[in-house]
């Protein structure tokens, strides 16, 4: 607890995983546009270009921004948790229209082409991880930001939150790789198992899509990484503690 | 602390997501028997078949056992540690050996049909999954098992061993999701559209693959369905930090 009130900055180990964390995830944009621009003829809203929009934003919002938010606890560890949470919910939130702008990209050049939707696993697994992001974001902000909610029931809460919150994570890097492998086998099937570039550079992104969940998961469940409580957080949880359930104050460390 | 002396049978809530953990391996092992079974013809070594024992045995062996494998100490709570982890290490190595065959067969198959290996976005991840996760159980035996390792050493190592371990189940699920996806398009690619059963099948088998590992990951995600120590291990370990480090015997507990 000592540690926790002597508020040292942020640890070494964290520093470098985090500057990892961001490599890899830039990294990941940046190929994602590069397959995109250099193998199916680049971006745009309205021709048959539009289908190309998908994974790129479904990569910037699923992947990176929902990455990202899960790691503002750890990296703004000085702010008040307020900050935090707003900061949280505000790139989750920007996660979703994101993630919402690549969703519609496809269903619209499916309607235009007169392509069958939802039948494939990608876009089972897809509008399941979108859908349960949103419901997610909801629940996050009536419960921690939204003023109503008890000290009680936000703790309760809390641990299914985490947990459901990095599930989602992991479900929207799985979904990502049946995407690719989708579209790897929609246009260049005959040519795959040749070593084309186009296929090893799918293939690479997809590993490191892996590698960044990798990364991330590995910094949110470093015990010694966790946001400690600031001062007056850890006093108003102690006495809250103490007066409704008569716990000892040592317990309310997280 | 008190708790853990008076040991308690399984937690009520624990027995319940056992349960489900155990009703969903099953079926995702009896889908996958389905599929080769009702749709691909079913399954032999010696003949066009043996591609089949492939999906087969690595459901079996790298989500089924691996999965069950990771719930040992949840489970046998009132056994002794050394019979939890021998009972976690044999699950792994059955887990492994059937991986293997798995691994042989798609590899004869290739080899037997004149087709390229290694250059699918599945078979990177499938190759790297089970390659981490032979070098984990050698690592995990060298470290838990085998005598030489010192108490500081296996506790630095240990959190390191649950993170990859649980790590390498998750990209075993995500793997398996790319081989269903793999083994569609390369079958009925025509037809997959028009939400043909074998296609609906096979989403569903992903899907419920999602929800197993969502299960297990809740269950090893729950610090208070931890296994606690048996009396005799919490008096040692106490012994041993008090004596070795100086440290609070209150903060051995896990």
């Amino acid at each position: 607890m000592e540690d926790s009130l002597t508020r040292p900055s942020s640890p070494a180990g964290l520093s470098c995983y985090m500057a990892l964390s961001q490599l890899l995830g830039l990294t990941v944009i940046a190929m994602t546009g590069a397959w995109m621009g250099q193998y199916r003829g680049g971006i745009a809203w309205e021709s048959s270009l539009q289908f190309n929009v998908h994974p790129l934003c479904m990569v910037i919002g699923m992947v990176f921004l929902q990455g990202d938010a899960l790691l503002v606890y750890r990296v703004f560890r000085n702010e008040t948790k307020r900050s935090a949470k707003i900061l949280h919910g505000v790139l989750h939130a920007f996660a979703l229209v994101i993630a919402l702008v690549g969703v519609i990209a496809v269903f619209d050049y499916h309607r235009k082409k007169g392509f069958a939707d939802m039948y494939s696993l990608h876009s089972w697994c897809g509008i399941t991880a979108f859908s349960l992001y949103f419901i997610q974001w909801l629940m996050g902000f009536s419960f921690f930001l939204f003023p109503g909610a008890s000290f009680s029931l936000r703790s309760r809460y809390k641990p299914q939150h985490v947990f459901f919150g990095v599930s989602l994570f992991v479900l929207s890097i799985a979904t990502c790789l049946l995407g690719i492998k989708e579209l790897l086998l929609f246009n260049i099937q005959a040519t795959y198992s040749s070593f084309v570039p186009e296929g090893i550079l799918a293939n690479a992104l997809g590993l490191l899509l892996i590698v960044f969940g990798l990364v991330l998961g590995y910094i949110l469940t470093r015990d010694e990484w966790k946001r400690p409580p600031l001062a007056e957080e850890l006093a108003l949880s102690m006495d809250f503690k103490t007066l409704t359930k008569g716990e000892s104050p040592s317990s309310s460390s997280q």
